[in-house]
């Protein structure tokens, strides 16, 4: 069997691989021309007001990532004190700065991702808009292909970031601070880029919309440059950011559970599968992207939709490809080599029919929008109440979905060795729901791009058969990004299963240095871990809830800001002057950041008083309801939105009366409540348990010496 | 010490007091006579209407309930030929027909209790018009008085159940299933009586105050007699059967834990307490409803809390003056006893707190209705923004209360002998919580009552002077309704944490039988367990998303129906001929029960899927999701609920712009999403949960028999 260095090579020169090939797709979409002034102009204005929100938000990241970095050195995993007193402080020590070095590393390579990802994106945008006007096959290329630099570039740094990491340290448990660098930053860029571009989507629907009664993306609009901003920091940073946090966690617990195993032969070739599978889904995602392509009359989301399905299936063959290869070089593993293989099929499955299921509440051909569309014909409370039920039943599939998938995972590989290994199948599963990971956030990013293109298309005044290629290029973008967050979902579920087991491990171990009774498991009948649970289960509700809060108070801000410059500047409110566009950007940047913070602060307020107050066994609670209702909200606010928005786009399409009737009336109402839903709330709420998880990990050792509970 | 039997006799001899007290109340509320003709004709057409509901709801039920107990007596707790191949043929049986009685005698005391409180209540909304003429302080003693008999009859015919099921069989596992017999009632009456009430109040906004412009309660509308009716149904009858349901299975989970305490002793001493409380509670509610006056300027509100507090205040201090004669009569269980007293003591300082809390987010001098209604002159999506966020913090509160009072409960408990003492802390903090149910109930019908007592000095053109009186005290109905909920909510999920721990009980009788591993308790790193979490988890949030699409459907075919009178019948629409009021009763009364059935079979199927899949261990966490997600739905409705109607009555006493701004209509659209959240779903979902338990409960022995799990 070959040493694990050659698989970290593989993952090196793989990452190579995709960042060459997203220089390709990035020069290539370079050399089109922007040939509208208009657009060009406009296309830049967005460029800069991203580029302000992510410098002021990796400005205040700095600051942040810097005390933690310093919090990590001093306390974690063991206070430096405690350690001097046992003895092993220079080991201590070393342990504590390589920590602290491997969470920056991840904020680091997750911002140069983002930052680039944006670039990209912003340059694409006028291109996509430009290739509109011959077609809607040159303009599907131009999105597709901008959005795809995003997705390769973030698995690409993962995957030499997690490989880095363990080929210098060979510590999995240093991995758990490069994901929380990661996540850190997932907390930032995502809720924060979500307050961002629900803040300016909001104020600008309000005050134009509905006081002026102008189109979208009406240039005279002070707030307009600031929405199509927030498309870029909300769905390509923001969704990327996340995706990178999520693929880290789920290698970095899958590693850590590895390391764990008990027999040798098998705990060597888990390492080497995992870097495999991350390397061949790198591989299939690429595949799959160069083969993105659409027909001149093709639907393109079925062209989104075929580039996911054909990822999954090289993924599946090459996988097994890779077990038989692993088989032959060493016969011992082949059973176990197979299971971890069924595992992984599993997670990738569930992965899509999670997807399925949210195309199915969330795609306007489909019979629940209809059915909120029709709800809107009585009246906006429908609306309300119609989008609200189906999006929870729509959490069910998903939910059946992961308790499924991690059963059979488990139970695919416990009888190898017991709950440990049984556990590490679970995190085999999540590793397979997510390999695909660059297929997914090419789709992903792919959205904010022909939106912004749509925009951009109106503004330049390209036209309605222009405009109309646009729109259908954006409907596809919706109909995908509900796919991409019903997986990304579905991975932190499982993800997170298996850091609560990292949690565990990392508690015993300092439970055991200091003597006390192990953890076995965490029992629902033990009134700490009960505690632990109710406490855990509210933080999302609460936690989105302040997000939801905090976008109403900001777009507030920002309504001011324009009715300002509407009453005070003259010309603004004619379209003779030019608006201030950059003031609606500021307001956005620093009040999503300002909203963000309180949200993000309690959710790890609450993680810290739990661990001090009942130990590690409530914080195994906390993390396990933090999960269970984490993943029922994020559904809920997700698919719930999603409809809302396709429900209203089914209404404009001139069913139930159309443009301007009171079921039209309604639906806007609905999307406006889905909006902050979908878009804010829904998807930060894997980050945040993710976030959770991580602070719990590397917390464990505190908890588990100092606890009120002990005193019980 | 005295016998056990003096306390059965001591609860037949209370039930009997509260008994009289309530047939002194009901005769003194008839002693009023009706003089307005309009009034008694209307409040003879509700009367009516509401028995029609009663009575075909009651009849449904004797079908379903018939069919259970067969169920019960052939299969459970343990299937007759199982039992016949062990022999013990005869044991078995009559174990299941006591069972399967019991069953019956709980569904058919609750049944009584409701049918007379809305004799009651329906009787006294006239008279409490009438009284309303004379001033504010005889119109509040109507109503409340007409509510205290609900409240005494529930209490007392729970008491007298509970303690006459003990006194004759011995084995608190049989009240298990009386207490079935109560939920399956409260499973019909609550969210049966949510989906009329709330179909009816829905149709008749929508035709009257939307479509034809006249006001709420106006004699033209067909729907008009539908939604007082629905009033009664909902909050009387059904908030009446819930709470009975609530307190049976509060008493019966306490019971099984004291007889399953290893300590003979302090077994015994814990049966006596149990019933000793519950006769002390209901006591301490008679006392408060005796209390309850009102000066001839003072607040309704401040009175009803008044009367709270006082019996909060009784109940605590009796309790701990029959601890200390249980002291001085048996040294031995001194500490034993004071450690019960402080869990019943944590328990009902809990649910003040829940009360209080839930006050604080819905009540209208309080800031969070007035931002939400400052958030409505923004527009209905703000509105609805605003009602979800803080609905989901002010879930905060009352969960980490929950979860305080059972970690402090159990702690009290279970230094005398481990975790079986631990667990039944946690029930006698249920049990507190639950002391004042007497009085709960009393506040809670009084709000239906006053409610109808406003529409019919409406109808009966008592003048505005008198509706302004009758305004003044419903508004203080749905405040105290508010804090009712937040209470049994509270209550419920205490409960269900012993009757996890019951469940676990009669899975490891059956399991040692068997000669299988028994069950030490429900670890969360199981994945067999986090199968059934994610599961349960889901399952309220299903169950109430149909409940509210059945209120909806069901509100477009009462609309249809007034759309027929209006046409067809003329003179309806100019008031000239009487609508057909019952036919609005007959769809509101047959769509609810329709639509009640799938919702509530879900429930049952997920249960005992999960259990035939999983076994007793994904039984467990089934329940645990349940429980967690649970509390945190059942909150969020309830209280975003309470925040929008309240909101909307902030708007409409001149704030904001007042009736008819945009923002009253925006409130309008929050009071519509809300009613549904609150008055059908929220609290639909206790009962849910403690039906699923009891379910569990009673199938325990064939899941640990047969499931699929045993071949993992």
């Amino acid at each position: 069997m070959w040493n694990v260095n050659v698989f970290y090579g593989l993952s090196f020169l793989m990452a190579a691989i995709a960042f060459a090939y997203a220089a390709y797709l990035y020069l290539w979409v370079k050399k089109h021309k922007v040939e509208n002034a208009k657009i060009d102009e406009v296309s830049k204005l967005i460029k800069e007001g991203a580029n302000t929100f992510i410098t002021r938000e990796y400005k205040i990241l700095a600051v942040f990532a810097s005390i933690i970095a310093v919090i990590i050195l001093v306390l974690l995993p063991k206070p430096i004190w405690q350690s001097a007193a046992d003895g092993g402080f220079k080991e201590v020590l070393q342990n504590n700065i390589a920590i602290a070095i491997a969470y920056i590393a991840g904020t680091v390579l997750s911002a140069i991702a983002g930052k680039i990802g944006i670039l990209v994106a912003t340059l694409s945008n006028g291109r996509t808009a430009e290739g509109a006007k011959k077609g809607i096959k040159p303009a599907f290329l131009m999105g597709f292909r901008g959005g795809s630099v995003m997705g390769l570039l973030v698995v690409g740094c993962s995957l030499l970031g997690v490989a880095a990491v363990l080929w210098i340290t060979k510590d999995a448990g240093i991995l758990l601070g490069f994901s929380f660098g990661a996540s850190s930053l997932a907390l930032f860029a995502k809720a924060g880029g979500g307050i961002f571009t629900k803040t300016a989507d909001v104020a600008a629907d309000l005050t134009g919309k509905v006081e002026l009664g102008i189109p979208e993306d009406d240039p005279r609009n002070p707030a307009v440059i600031a929405d199509n901003v927030g498309d870029n920091v909300g769905d390509v940073a923001g969704m990327g950011a996340d995706l990178f946090d999520s693929n880290v966690a789920s290698m970095a617990s899958a590693l850590v559970l590895a390391q764990a195993l008990t027999n040798t032969l098998f705990s060597g070739a888990a390492v080497k599968l995992i870097f495999c599978y991350a390397i061949l889904g790198l591989l299939s995602s690429i595949i799959g992207i160069a083969t993105g392509r659409i027909g001149k009359k093709g639907s393109p989301t079925k062209a989104l939709n075929m580039c996911t399905y054909i990822t999954t299936a090289i993924f599946l063959v090459l996988t097994a490809g890779a077990t038989l290869l692993f088989s032959a070089m060493e016969s011992g593993i082949t059973e176990f080599a197979w299971r971890i293989w069924g595992c992984s099929a599993a997670g990738l499955i569930v992965g899509v029919i999670i997807g399925l299921a949210t195309d199915y509440f969330t795609d306007d051909s489909k019979p629940i929008v209809k059915k909120c569309a029709k709800a809107s014909a009585s009246g906006p409370a429908f609306t309300i109440l119609s989008g609200v039920s189906y999006g929870f039943i729509s959490a069910l599939p998903a939910m059946v979905g992961i308790a499924v998938s991690a059963l059979i995972s488990y139970n695919l590989l416990a009888p190898m060795g017991g709950t440990g290994y049984g556990v590490f199948g679970i995190a085999m599963a999540a590793i397979g729901m997510l390999s695909i990971v660059g297929m997914i956030i090419s789709n992903d990013a792919y959205g904010p791009i022909v939106d912004n293109a749509r925009g951009l298309a109106e503004m330049g005044g390209l036209g309605d058969d222009v405009i109309e290629i646009a729109d259908e290029l954006d409907s596809a973008g919706n109909t995908v990004k509900a796919v991409t967050k019903g997986f990304s979902i579905g991975a932190a579920g499982l993800t997170v299963i298996s850091l609560l087991s990292a949690f565990m491990t990392e508690a015993n171990a300092a439970l055991a240095e200091a003597g006390k009774t192990l953890l076995s498991g965490f029992d629902i009948m033990d009134p700490i871990v009960f505690f632990g649970i109710l406490i855990g289960a509210v933080i999302p509700a609460v936690f989105s809830a302040m997000l939801i809060l905090g976008v109403d108070r900001n777009a507030q801000r920002m309504v001011k800001e324009i009715h300002r410059q509407f009453n005070d500047i003259p010309g603004v409110r004619e379209g003779t002057t030019k608006p201030e566009y950059g003031e609606c950007i500021n307001i956005a940047t620093s009040g999503s950041l300002r909203e963000l913070i309180p949200a993000g602060l309690i959710a790890i307020i609450a993680t810290v008083l739990v661990g001090f107050i009942g130990g590690p066994k409530a914080i195994g609670g906390f993390l396990l309801g933090n999960i269970v209702t984490g993943l029922l909200i994020s559904l809920f606010m997700s698919n719930a939105g999603g409809l809302w928005d396709n429900s209203k786009k089914y209404v404009e399409a001139g069913n139930q009366g159309g443009k301007g009737s009171e079921a039209h009336k309604a639906a806007v109402i609905g999307d406006t409540v889905g909006d902050p839903f979908k878009d804010t709330a829904g998807p930060s709420i894997n980050t945040l348990i993710t976030v959770v998880s991580l602070v719990a990990s590397l917390l464990a050792a505190l908890f588990a010496r100092f606890n009120l509970a002990m005193f019980l």
